[in-house]
């Protein structure tokens, strides 16, 4: 059976978005490569990770990484990766408001969840088979998970940015404890990863 | 000359301190070692990293680390670490109310500072000649620091405990870019230096 894990960019002090999203920043007002050079700019460098990331065989997130969309569907919107979202598989999105399936290119079907994160959680599962579970953010949906105790693998991409404000990583997580189970530098960030300690 | 730097154990959501400080829980109601085990258990294995902590030409740090009496100095407090501290050095303590000098045994003496940051900076620097100037904690001195760009290198030792709570390390620093100068993890904890990124 696959594990249930989160690969998300922080910057050195914790905030996996910068303040003030919007349709125009999705990520907020930060600066260009804040959260992500490592991605974009250093493919090669980090490809281990990368590859990773698009292993998975279904997707969870929150209805404000898949759009700038809020209270009901009043407009049509298909995400925010083009007619081909770098998926390709099923992608459960979290929202109180319901919507139909959409069907991208490419294999990904967007599937619009009502009934909270252990239902998304079960339907990914079944989806997911024996491949691995990826809950992709935001925060506020990763951190759902890490307070529920629903993550088997956090893995944090650590930036050398300070971002002073945004959406934070843990924010209202409980005490537990962890442990970190690999570290990894490359030239513009620090790969942690973290598991639930054994009791 | 000597760098200004900081060494503060973190825990991996970012607090250098539990919630609810007190006299008889100084670091907050965590889990024993939650902060500290690598330093405690593991000093042959952070050997290098606690060298340089306790090489410094000077200490600065705010008075809650030094104490827990606030306002008026209205009882005898001569620190938490017994008749002999491990600074064998200057110690700047940031404060409100004006106190004489405190000479410890083993070289320790606690200077009082109620000009604020720069002045025990400058005090600290003509102190410690050539070497290093500690910035101890907590993490609002810290913080203090970052956020007037006062911290030539910032050396987290970050540990795998979620505390939910506490001190928070970057509250209230702006915006700004670092650089990650190095990286090393062991047993207990992740080494993690970063200084400012050069323009």
């Amino acid at each position: 059976m696959g594990i249930v894990c989160t690969d998300i960019a922080v910057s050195a002090d914790g905030f996996a978005a910068g303040a003030h999203q919007s349709e125009a920043a999705p990520m907020g007002e930060i600066e260009d490569g804040a959260l992500h050079a490592w991605m974009l700019q250093d493919y090669e460098g980090n490809r281990a990770e990368v590859d990773v990331i698009l292993d998975a065989g279904a997707t969870i997130m929150g209805r404000n990484m898949f759009g700038p969309v809020r209270g009901e569907w009043d407009r049509d919107w298909r995400g925010w990766w083009g007619d081909e979202p770098p998926y390709h598989g099923p992608v459960f999105v979290l929202t109180h408001f319901p919507h139909e399936p959409i069907r991208m290119e490419g294999g990904t079907t967007f599937h619009f969840v009502t009934e909270g994160i252990e239902v998304a959680l079960e339907r990914a599962r079944a989806a997911a088979g024996d491949r691995n579970i990826s809950v992709a953010g935001g925060a506020s949906t990763v951190n759902q998970f890490l307070a529920a105790g629903l993550l088997d693998e956090l893995r944090l991409h650590v930036t050398s940015s300070i971002l002073g404000a945004g959406e934070r990583i843990f924010e209202g997580v409980p005490a537990q404890r962890m442990e970190r189970v690999s570290v990894r530098a490359t030239s513009l960030v620090t790969h942690l990863t973290y598991r639930p300690a054994r009791a």
